[in-house]
Parts: C-alpha cells; structure tokens; sequence
C-alpha cells in the first residue's frame, strides 16, 4: 500500500473514525483504525457497538489496507506540519509515515484481523439537517438511563409517523422526548432504539449544519446514519421501550408559563449544600406569584424564591436537583410552561406553543419537616 | 459578627486565600477560612506550608469572626447574584448568608480552633514587580525535585546579592535558573528556600502586572510575599542547597546560536512514540548543519531533523526527551545558545546576551544501536 495526501485532510478523518474505536481491548486490533487504499481512501473504526467509515480522495500509487494503532497514529498524524504525508507498508505490515522531514516506523496488523462491519442496505430511510438531528440527541441523550437491567432504557427510541420524528429517552425517574418533522422516503411506521452511546458519538462527530444532511437507514438489528462520505453503522438495543405515551399524564391542574432561566438559577443556588454523599430532594412550593425552593442537608439549609406566574393553589413538591436542572436546561426555549397536579403527581415541561419538546421529571416525597 | 459587602469583591478573595486552604485534612478548621471583621475584613487560610490572608474594607455594623468550610463557602458566594452580600453569624457559629432572594444558613466554625499564622516582620527586604517574579518562578519551579529524600530541593532557591535576585530549582538531572534586578532594601546579601508548591500558588495568585509590586521579606524560618493587600506566609525548607555555581560547566566547546521553537517541534514529534511505560532517551545528532533527532521504543521508530548553524565536530548526545522540552518551553526567547562539550557532558541553555537565564539538562547515556 502506497499513497499521500494531505495532512489536514487525513488529521480531519481520523479524528471523526476514532471515536468508534475501542480505547482499552484486550484485541489489540480493535484498538487500531483500518486504513484502505482502493480508488479513494477509506478509514474505519469498529468497536462491535459503533462502526465509523470515512472515505476521502488520495493520491493512491499502490492500492492495500493496513491496521494501525489508532492513538498513536492520531498523536503521529496532528504533530506532523502541514504539509503533504506519504504512507507506504510493506508486505510485513511495516509502516512507514513521512512529512517533510519527518519520518515514523510503525509495524501495523494484518486488515484481515478486523472485524467485518455489519451490511446495512441504503433503502429507503429519512432525512433531517445534522443540525436538527445533533440538537434532538443532545435535548433527549442525558435522560437515557445507565442501568444495565433493563438494557433496551440505555437507548433512545427513535420513532417515524408519517414525515413526523419522535426520540424518546427514559430511565424511570424522568422522561425527555423531542418531536421534529423530516423527509420520509419510507411510508411504513417505525421504530427503533439506539444506544445512547452510540447517538453522543454521532451528536459529536456530525457537522453543526443545517446544510448538511443525515440520512438514516433502521434495519432489524442495525442502523445506518450516513452524512456526506461519513458512515456510522450501530446496533440496536432489542427490548420492549416504555409506551410513552401512557405515562405521561393529561390530567394536570396547574399550568404555569415560567421564565425558564430564572427557575435554573434558583435551584443550582439551592443545590449548592447537595452533594453526591449529602443527598436530599429540593422542595419546590407553588403559591400565589413565587416559587419557594429549599433544601436542608447536614450542611445546612439553602432557600431561594423567584417570582411566576399566579399559581391559584398551593403546590408543595420534591425534587431530585439534578434531574429538574437536567430537564429546564435541555429546554431550547426561554418560556416553557409546567404542568403540575399535586406533590405526588410528575411535572411536565412542554412548550409554550406545539409539541417539539417534552420533559416529565417525577416527584421525590418529601419529610414533613422543611 | 454582621457585614455586608459586594458579592464580587468577596468572591475574588475567596478565590485568593482558598489557594491556601487544605483541600483533604483530618481537621476540619484546615479545611476552612477564617473570616474576621474588624475595622475592615480579612479572609485567611493556612495549611500549615502556606497562609493567604487578604484584607478589604467592608461595611461591617458588629465585629467578630468565623470559620466557614472553604469549598462551599465560596460554592455559595460564586453563584449568588451579582448584588450586596450580608453575612452575619450568632454566638452558636450559626451563620446566615444572604444575597437578594436567596438565604443560606449555615454551620461554622470556632476563629479559636483556627491555627495562628507564624509572625513575620516587614523588615528590610526586596521589591520587585508581580510579572516579573510571576515569569521567575514559572521559567524556573519545573525543574523542582518532587523526591522527598532531599527535601531542600524541592523547593526553589533565592538568593539576593546587591540587586540581583536569582532563582534556581534542581532535581538531579537538570537545573534551571532566572536572574533579574531587583529593588533590595537591605544592604546585606541573603538566600532561602522557598517551597516549590507554595511558588506555584503564589505565581497563580498574584496579579500578571508590570504596575503592581511584590515586597518579599525573608526571615529564618518564614518567609513573607506582600502584594498590595494580600499577604502570603511561607515556611522556608532548611538544609544545604547544591552549589549551583560549582555545577554549571564552563568548558563547553561548542556553542550553538538556535532557533527554539524549530527543535521544540522536532523533540515533540519523536517523543510521540514515549509513553509512560515505554521509555527510551531520544538521540540528538548535531552534524554540520543539522540536527537529527531519533528515538526507537517498541512502539516503532520515529525520525526528525531541523536545519541548525554549522556544528564544527559531530557529537551524538542522549536526552530525556521531557527534560529537554521542559527547558526548551521555558527560554523567554525565540533564539538562545546551546552549549555542548561531548555526549557525556551537560547541555547547556543561555541567552543570546546576559544572563537572565540558564538551563542545563544532564545527558543520558546512549545504547550503540539506533
């Protein structure tokens, strides 16, 4: 194998390939970045969850493939000037990396050690900007749940009706769910769950652009997320998902348009003396034009009020700190309205207008003392 | 005690004295700051190695003081509004912090359980300006020894003749040295050890200004750094310091005019293939009018070269490859002379003219292989 190209442009690959590479394996080629040489240059990295593939021009004088040690030939490739690199490897895997006046001996593996991607057909599947689809995973990703019991919670579900696309992230404490519409190619209905994994690579490696588009293939097992010469292959997670739908309640009492920023501010002050050994629920009080937040641990006692929006009854309830800030910070609007029942009943964050976003965070009971 | 105070001019002194403040003890008062409120308001902390005590006015309508755990103190204070902070405690140590809506309380500590910081008088010392003592200890403090077997080395040596101040740090396989005029107000000569942890706080305390001064008044045992008004207390480390001067080799006889970020890029880009665990010296060939720099670890070879000013003899010398960066990333100039003798003798670093600095890494003994 023989070819060059540019720096630059070969630094720009492997950076978005290695983040489907396994960082410690005990498969030493897991650990390492598929390189082939055919008409156009193709890097590959494969963890058996998530597969990246980038295929890029090069000046190929001798077609092959070679497997070498991802970090080190990342660390290699970002000092290198910038200039033109050459790699050529020999029969014996011996590689070697040249730029300007430097010059690297790496001894790489046999491609034929690499597991196979799985094949995912580009049939029919849809189409949103990678802008839309970065900021659905980052608005729903932090709710998806980290306990491996129940293994089909640690994925979101993605789910196609009609030009309409729904991700859903639960963990059973709290619910985040984020609806856009999209170019369906397909008419059938959908479903799928990917894991969450998977979707934070994707939301990192995809351009920010509202010009660029991803499409997206689900298969039975696999899917593909394809942006321009960009492949991520993933498995699915297999499982029944929570019917969503059931579980968030219709019947609340109390809505309340809140100024969203004004609220975060509050309860980060509040959970100020909560930390991961002194744990205790917030206790947010509704009534009349303010929210009364408190929290007591053996640090001491922390109290804010903000003003809102006349709550005609009286609402005494408890929250996990974390997951109400996760869910008010997540919420791409500056008013978003609540809706609340009693202290035993979830909140729900939806907009102001639509159906574009929505949280439900459960109560945590609460100590008769404050 | 009561006082209010702007919430960001007490901010900035907590983040000041919280430098001093012992981050795991099993006291708890060392994990606090002292907060007195006399006819203006001091903040202290002190971990016994180093004490930060920084004093501001205040409008303070009772006197007295408190200790207060560091971390969450100035958690609390960070994140409060941008607005009058009032401060008051009871005769319990129960302390009320409060700032707009919001109301923190708090339990604190006995001022009598905090620890005295040692008394030093603001005799006679020397004067110089914050940026100029920030630069020395940054240009010297890496090279401190971090093996407590020889404790006065780890720790930077001052010494003052007339009105000259030179650092110097050592650690058995380098030595780095700045020397700069000083104002010294004291007519004798004088040197002490300062700790090279406490020169590290210090450098990131005090303010990157060329208008604000330092005043440093060395006693026997302590020493004290005056910056407007904050004052850092240090503990000096005893025992004999290595005779810098006698180290230095002054047989040198090759002297080399070089451009220091040209061989930065070259020692930085065989070094990709050292790692903690696979550790080799880097081979420096200076030959004519090159610099040739290899390394072979087991993760493969890496070569790179950089143009230099005529090298009349070869000489093939070993490094460690971070000891060289380090003294390499610290010359303040773009251009400096490397001096070199043979492969077994030190290299050493000068400016092109003076001798505001001096560098010196001891070389490493070479295998006959590449």
């Amino acid at each position: 194998m023989k070819f060059t190209c540019e720096k630059a442009v070969l630094n720009e690959a492997i950076s978005i390939c290695i983040h489907a590479v396994a960082t410690k394996s005990t498969i030493a080629v897991l650990e390492g970045l598929l390189i082939t040489a055919e008409d156009e240059l193709t890097l590959c990295g494969y963890n058996f969850k998530t597969g990246i593939k980038k295929t890029f021009p090069a000046e190929i004088s001798e077609k092959g493939s070679i497997v070498l040690n991802a970090k080190i030939f990342s660390d290699i490739v970002r000092k290198l000037p910038d200039d033109i690199v050459e790699i050529v490897c020999d029969d014996h895997y011996m590689t070697t990396i040249r730029c300007g006046l430097s010059e690297f001996n790496l001894i790489g593996a046999s491609p034929a050690e690499f597991p196979e991607l799985p094949n995912v057909e580009k049939s029919q599947g849809i189409k949103l900007s990678c802008k839309l689809l970065r900021s659905m995973i980052d608005h729903t990703v932090f709710a998806v749940s980290d306990n491996e019991n129940k293994p089909i919670h640690t994925g979101s579900l993605f789910e196609i009706t009609g030009n309409q696309l729904t991700v859903v992230s639960v963990d059973g404490y709290r619910l985040a769910m984020s609806q856009e519409e999209v170019e369906n190619g397909k008419t059938e209905n959908l479903s799928f769950v990917v894991p969450g994994e998977t979707l934070k690579e994707i939301s990192r490696i995809i351009p920010d652009s509202e010009d660029k588009a991803v499409h997206i293939y689900p298969e039975k097992k696999h899917a593909l997320f394809e942006v321009e010469d960009t492949l991520v292959t993933t498995r699915l997670l297999e499982g029944e998902f929570l019917n969503y739908r059931n579980a968030i309640p219709n019947d609340c009492t109390t809505k309340l348009e809140i100024n969203v920023k004004s609220i975060i501010d509050c309860v980060e002050r509040v959970s100020l003396i909560i930390s991961e050994r002194l744990k205790n629920p917030i206790r947010c009080c509704f009534e009349g034009n303010s929210l009364k937040i408190s929290c007591v641990t053996s640090l001491g006692r922390a109290y804010d009020e903000c003003t809102i929006e006349n709550c005609p009854e009286k609402i005494e309830i408890g929250f996990n700190n974390r997951y109400l800030l996760d869910a008010l910070r997540a919420c791409p609007e500056e008013k978003v309205v609540l809706e609340l029942k009693s202290s035993l009943s979830p909140c729900v964050i939806r907009p102001v207008e639509g159906t574009k976003f929505l949280y439900m965070v459960l109560p945590v009971r609460l100590k008769a003392d404050a």
